[in-house]
């Protein structure tokens, strides 16, 4: 399939060398000397012809008030002529970086938000390697390839009418992704930088630490943040797991409730019988929400530093150009002045309040109905089972598990589609807003999806002995397949399938490395790793107190958890584009409303331990008024939390005053700007 | 008292005259030429000797760099020499405009943070009276009269050493008052201005509309807050007292709970005793929720608009000097570069959280413990009552309900002191969060106190009828009660006991309006008109689900509320200063919360109504499992409400849009104002 081996001209134009040869020509003086980096990889479909090819590469190296993106291109030049390797001129790099809002060291030794006109008083300003990081470079070529727009109605070169269509200020890179002229986008890997990240991460011999500004150079802004977070949180574990396992293995647990032997799985461990005695549910469960606070406060200082230190806490969003999907009514912007589509914020809520709330309601009825008729039907088939006992009923007792698992995968997919339709409706002018509706949207169906038994379980069946069993399964056989679906699958499909394809030398040819990267499958996102953390942290915060391994389990799954993403991010899949940001978007509130959820979950467990109900039966309180007792408790334990959230400052001094400080000086300087801009005005009228 | 009558030298020079002459001497040419008009009456406590007043009155003219106020000031002149009446000059007015971040006319037309260097690119700026609101003018007055200064340890002449004694960068206006040499500061009426209000306002026909834009420019900020959200509060109050009448009298309430006849009151109306049915509870509950939550909603963004309209949306406290009380360790604000006290964050949230907290609980703690003390011994007398029913044992009787009224009264006097101190120990650096901070433990007290018994019989005694009953005298007695004692008691007062020294006309001398104004009690400030509202609101959302005519009532109530709160404020008072502000404070957030608990309150009386309850014991459901599904109930309720007011966003889109340019522009200059610097820095060398 590949071109490997053949020379072909033109080869060495697209490593790393000073002066464009097969590169589009650079437009302005002051980026022509510098030398020219290959940052993302454009791949088209097999069958686009070259006059496509042509207009598009034409089209990324317009001008932006032509529409274009303005920066290189070079044409790939392998046998099938399918790829486009984009590069960035200097001058594109700094406003863009301005338009983003990203902050840069300035020469005071302060981040401070670039600013293109003040550009020669940034550090590294010389050296755009140095000035941003990979990562950031990628991302703005993907930032500007997005916002190349069709200046007018017009036709795409080479295909037919009805795909090729482009109406005035439509989106071409999107147009062109649907018309499926263009296969995929990638940032392209720089082996250098990779192998050696590679080694102070995973093949690191210590158990602690990554290399988080390392992987914020080289990945960029999301996945540094889900790695950091991983680290903290990892950290954080180590005081309930010692709880967990002093709790387990050096507390008394006089108490067996023998009664539910029979139904017990062999493979449990044995404590899993044990019922942990009342004073130390209280101490778990009372600790598990007081840690649960700590932690999510001190991860948003932590989190305010490192957008600091990474120069995106000024990210203004609100003031760039609208995302790609984006459509209302073409009309001056009233805050920056510039033409661009308006869409009434109040239309927006309304879509989300009136269509997409209740939507998502019927969905989360379903997953509870599909429950129900799963309860429903065993029940059902059991009764059958035990009253004829045959070879058939046999088999139909499995019939309710598959049902509902065929149920709840069709349901989930469905699901997904309509979140996207919902969130695209809603019409969300920032790409990061468009991110957090969605991933809301699909998390809180999946954690519902997740969670669902365990609180029927719990709440309904009022059945601990149930509860722990099936938490310590869940832990342990979601653990084991995780790891081996996550990375043992894609280590041997890597291994013995497709490396053929990819162990390639350092002096194999260019665009064999190029073809490579382009077959590697596409990294599927931080979805799948954030909610198995939010799953996680749910054990933990709501049912921990039932089974207090639970801790100890985790923090043992989270240190392998963390090589075995780095392995998987850096050899198993493509590069993904990661955008800076400044903190990590909607997974926070998800994690701190999860914290508060655990409090009324502990509050509840509690109530129905044995032990409580024994005592609350010995004072001789009625079932309702220990209820209430029991809203009093959770309300009180609620306000204990605020305080606790209260008392620990959301960021730390350094970075509020740093803030301040640029509150201040701006406000400041809009007072002299305005001085200076009246006074130029009065001298106008003089000198005329 | 006064000295009425007598012809003295000097009077001519108070009253609103081009050029000083007792006046102290204005420092700029500026300020010449603008006529004073006398703001501020301090007046000296008797026995202050003639060189202290002459010290007060150099301090005060004295320059800010001396530690002065750089006002006007004016001996006053009458018999005992115990006034001085102090004005501002232009230029103290325009820099302290600027300093507070008020917001003017700029000549685009929008509001614009003033700027004393681009002064003459604002409207009206060469006449203070219309540039300026007369509140705007006192309040500036009182800001730099609080911000005097002693600049090195020294004495106060003529006051002996303990009490005179002034620590460098104490504040010298809190030392006089705290020595008693100062007795109080007043800001004076402005009579034509008053009447002319009065006449809008109270003496006006109709029974609606407040003239709120002049009630802002002569009370100012705090007091226009207070009667705009009174005003939109009784607006608001029409569709539930709709609601409430039609529930009352057109629904079929067929159901009579006799049975509480004997303990019923005469003075009730009848339909007392009617149970609303279950439908009317479940009407009244539902909509009592929705509607405080839009009524919240809208009140936002009403409050929004008004104070972009008054200018006070761009406050910028944070960044002026901190408040007098304010102490900490003497150093550089990292953020302004001024010289000042600095007190770090975490200590002053470790400080609420673990001793104000605690502190507020154990006091609160003290009114439950006083209530069940209250029950306990009313059970214990009754009980003697009944066995033995002498002479002796009737007056035992009341002797409960007297010692819980007393102790309530000790208690809360107690309280407010503790508050004071409490607040005092967290070390605000701004008066705003000084205020919001004392208000808040002050409002929980006097709330819980006001609710204790109600939720008391609502929660533990379960007995609705007495609920309705309570409620239906709280509302009626308490209204009239309040109405009687907040006019009609000082409006006697005033006709026939001190009408004789105010009811000056317009020839008489200067110095008796002065000594007239002076004489008036002080302003007791909006606490207690506020928590009237907050108790008002609460027994509306929290209980009106039971006793559907409270929103008539309150209506009722709030139309007459308005003219007397305006004619105390009017006449019965002297003028209080009153802070620009851009909300109503910490009275937003508290109706806030009232509004969330009660959906708590309304799930729970709907659980207890007796309908509900027997529905519930048809349907064979155990009470643990009916308090589950009414947890389950209340938490879906919040969801909604909390929908509501996300769809409902808190400021209109206008005030959105001027926000963000503001934030946008002051983005730019920023950026301008580096570049600017540094060329400036560049072109200095090559000077050289």
């Amino acid at each position: 399939m590949t071109s490997q081996g053949e020379p072909q001209e033109g080869f060495s134009t697209l490593s790393k060398v000073t002066g464009p040869s097969s590169w589009s020509r650079v437009s302005c003086p002051c980026c022509i000397s510098s030398h020219i980096e290959p940052l993302v990889l454009i791949q088209l479909a097999e069958n686009v012809q070259p006059i496509t090819k042509q207009w598009i590469m034409s089209m990324i190296s317009a001008p932006v008030k032509a529409g274009g993106a303005q920066l290189l291109v070079h044409p790939g030049e392998d046998m099938k002529g399918d790829m486009i390797v984009v590069a960035a001129p200097r001058c594109t790099l700094l406003r863009v970086t301005e338009d983003l809002g990203l902050c840069k060291t300035y020469q005071d030794g302060n981040m401070t938000a670039f600013s293109f006109e003040d550009r020669d008083n940034f550090c590294n300003i010389d050296n755009m390697q140095q000035f941003l990081t990979l990562a950031e470079r990628q991302y703005i070529v993907k930032h500007e390839l997005d916002s190349m727009r069709a200046m007018e109605d017009q036709r795409v070169p080479g295909v037919p009418a009805p795909k090729g269509k482009l109406k005035a200020r439509e989106s071409i890179l999107q147009k062109l992704e649907k018309a499926g002229v263009i296969r995929n986008i990638t940032p392209l890997h720089d082996q250098k930088l990779l192998s050696a990240l590679g080694k102070q991460w995973y093949s690191h011999k210590s158990l602690w630490g990554q290399p988080l500004d390392s992987i914020h150079a080289y990945f960029g802004g999301t996945i540094a943040y889900y790695f950091s977070f991983l680290d903290f949180y990892t950290l954080s574990l180590f005081p309930p797991a010692i709880l967990g396992l002093f709790i387990t293995f050096f507390l008394p647990s006089a108490n067996f409730s023998s009664g539910n032997k029979t139904d017990s799985e062999p493979t449990l461990p044995k404590q899993d019988d044990d019922q942990p005695s009342v004073s130390s549910y209280m101490v778990q469960a009372v600790f598990s929400m007081l840690w649960s606070t700590v932690f999510m406060e001190l991860w948003k200082r932590r989190s305010a530093a490192l957008s600091y230190h990474w120069g995106t806490f000024n990210l203004a969003e609100q003031f760039q150009e609208p995302r790609p999907g984006f459509h209302g009514e073409l009309s001056t912007n009233p805050v920056t002045g510039r033409l661009e589509p308006l869409f009434p914020e109040w239309k927006r809520r309304l879509r989300i309040g009136l269509v997409s709330v209740p939507v998502v309601g019927v969905f989360l009825g379903l997953v509870v109905m599909g429950m129900a008729g799963f309860y429903f039907f065993e029940r059902l088939v059991s009764g059958w089972h035990k009253a004829s006992g045959s070879y058939f009923t046999v088999v139909l007792l499995y019939l309710p598990s598959i049902a509902h698992i065929l149920y709840t995968n069709v349901l989930g997919n469905i699901y997904r589609n309509v979140a996207l339709k919902l969130t695209e409706a809603e019409n969300h002018r920032e790409e990061s807003s468009f991110d957090y509706h969605y991933t809301t949207k699909v998390l809180v169906f999946t954690f519902f999806n997740n969670f669902a038994v365990l609180f029927h379980i719990a709440f309904f069946k009022e059945d601990l002995p149930l509860l722990r069993k099936r938490l310590s399964s869940l832990l342990i056989v979601t653990q084991v397949v995780n790891q081996f679906t996550e990375v043992v699958v894609p280590f041997l499909v890597d291994r013995f399938l497709t490396s053929a394809d990819r162990n390639l030398k350092e002096d194999d040819p260019e665009v064999d490395h190029l073809q490579a990267q382009g077959s590697l499958p596409a990294f599927p996102g931080l979805f799948a790793e954030y909610i198995e953390l939010l799953v996680q942290f749910g054990y933990l915060s709501l049912f921990s107190c039932v089974y207090p391994l639970t801790a100890p389990l985790l923090l043992l799954n989270n240190l392998t958890e963390i090589r075995t993403d780095a392995y998987k991010l850096c050899k198993l899949f493509n590069k993904p584009f990661s955008a800076p940001v400044a903190n990590m978007g909607v997974w926070q509130p998800a994690f701190e409303v999860l914290s508060f959820i655990s409090v009324m979950s502990n509050c509840w467990l509690l109530l129905l331990s044995p032990h409580v109900k024994e005592l609350t039966e010995d004072a001789g309180l009625s079932s309702s008024k220990v209820l209430v007792i029991a809203v009093i408790v959770e309300h009180v334990l609620i306000m204990v939390k605020m305080i606790l959230a209260f008392m620990i400052p959301d960021e730390p001094d350094w970075v509020r005053i740093k803030r301040e400080q640029i509150e201040y000086h701006s406000m400041q300087a809009l007072k002299k700007q305005r001085i200076m801009r009246s006074s130029v005005d009065d001298k106008l009228p003089s000198k005329a």
